[in-house]
């Protein structure tokens, strides 16, 4: 949890077999492959809900074992894809942002859950990335951040990346969703997104509930992630959902809130029927529910 | 806050009002009852959203009124209307019990929002009483109970009271209450409300999201009240939602959890439509929305 954001871990992942493949003893190639195997299987055990973990794992294994093949120095490559690899999240991001952006009308109120921005990812932000490009473009746009327990991203991320962005944001706790857009306080949705699958978005937990509210009150409602995020190959496959430490509900900033004993369910993430996301903003353009259902690549 | 649910908010209010008369000075049974106007007033705009709160008031009033004009000591008069009134509110939970555990089948398990028992209630409590009256009909009853913030009474108090009662409860998140329905961890959902109206609960904010989970997913939601609870005036008048310090938002036990300068909504209910509610358990029996429409009188 030191670093958090799919896009954010993605690369960091990336960067992580970069540094074991220059950490391993060996010069052999099958054997700093092999290394780099058993690394690989340490970080993409960690979060598993993570599409683009999985996703810069195989690419970086792949790329090693081409420059294997090849005769090329594994760790000069390693190091040389990690970095192509951040550099393309911050373009990815930038192109989500200037296609999300047009979604946008001045004077726009936007909900956003978790954090998205330049924290989660390399930099610039997905979801936050839109908001970012909607202000870039002079449209005067207001945030209203969730808190987004337990580990409060939006109360403490979103909440700073908005103020140093001098963004006009008002924070609500995660049930205060459903009033607030009663009020008409909210004109659009937009959230990242972990997974995407040709049915689900698997996404900080409680991005369900903001998408049937949404849906309630007719609001748009975009989820916003590179390409990289979408997993065609999952027809219906189950999403491994993380369950974390029952201490993220128990305690806040090391206090205990809540008496001592009691069980918890902790789990990271929840699932978003696509049926209720109006469209998917990545770098490669909009998507419907439709066209990622039919969709064979990206 | 020092009185929160709406069951206790309107006892103590006829406490506060019996407290008021016997401190006034007046012995003159206009002035002693000018005093009490002015002591209802006060007492009436501390909790606009408990319908509980203005019904107590109502009530004393009149009693007092009555007791003016047949002579009788009003002060007296109001002390045992006053204990009257906490008497029949044990009694009103005890049947609401009794009656809503009949709709709870052996082994469920029941999601409940915010707290509803003995704290607050004068004992026993509304949903929470359904609960226990389940457990006490010999039935095997688990509790899901959700965080409720900003003020985590479901984490602080109904987690409490259940392991006092040593009923099996598990403490999620709000925003977790959409992933725990969906993984069929939910039979039935019991909350509590502040004031019902023909076409609306008013109810701590995070119901209505929650309401719209359960009908997602096809799982029964009940709201347990006393009939005082319900405000057959009110066709479709708007119901005062109570707003409250930011504090609740951006200070957990005393400690910051967000930058400073935020700006904050921190609303204390929402609105339920009824059309999302599966039955209205009361001590006078279980409405249904069609039911409550068309009442005239409780």
């Amino acid at each position: 949890m030191t670093v958090r954001g799919a896009p954010a871990i993605g690369v960091t992942a990336a960067m992580g077999l970069a540094l074991a493949a220059k950490r391993s003893k060996h010069n052999d190639k099958s054997l700093l492959l092999l290394d780099l195997e058993k690394a690989a299987e340490i970080i993409r055990a960690t979060r598993p809900t993570a599409r683009n973990l999985s996703w810069a794992v195989d690419r970086v294994l792949r790329k090693a074992r081409e420059a294997a093949d090849q005769g090329l120095d594994i760790r000069e490559t390693l190091a040389a894809e990690a970095q192509l690899m951040a550099n393309e999240d911050v373009e990815a991001n930038r192109r989500i942002g200037a296609i999300g952006a047009e979604l946008i009308q001045d004077g726009d109120t936007i909900l956003t859950h978790c954090n998205t921005g330049t924290m989660a990812t390399v930099s610039y932000g997905t979801a936050f990335g839109v908001i970012r490009s909607a202000i870039a473009q002079g449209k005067k746009v207001k945030v209203i951040a969730t808190e987004t327990r337990p580990r409060q991203q939006g109360a403490r991320i979103t909440v700073y990346e908005a103020s140093a962005d001098k963004i006009p944001t008002t924070l609500i706790v995660d049930s205060a969703v459903g009033i607030t857009m009663s009020k008409g306080m909210v004109d659009t949705v937009i959230v990242g997104a972990d997974r995407i699958t040709r049915t689900l978005v698997a996404n900080k937990v409680g991005t369900f509930m903001i998408a049937l509210a949404a849906k309630y009150y007719g609001i748009p409602f975009y989820v916003a992630a590179p390409a990289t995020t979408l997993d065609l190959t999952a027809e219906s496959a189950p999403v491994s959902i993380e369950e974390r430490d029952s201490r993220e509900v128990t305690e806040i900033a090391g206090r205990r809130i809540t008496p001592k004993g009691v069980n918890v369910f902790n789990p990271a993430f929840d699932l978003t029927p696509l049926e209720l996301v109006t469209g998917v903003i990545t770098d490669k353009g909009v998507f419907s529910e439709e066209q990622i259902q039919n969709m064979t690549k990206i």
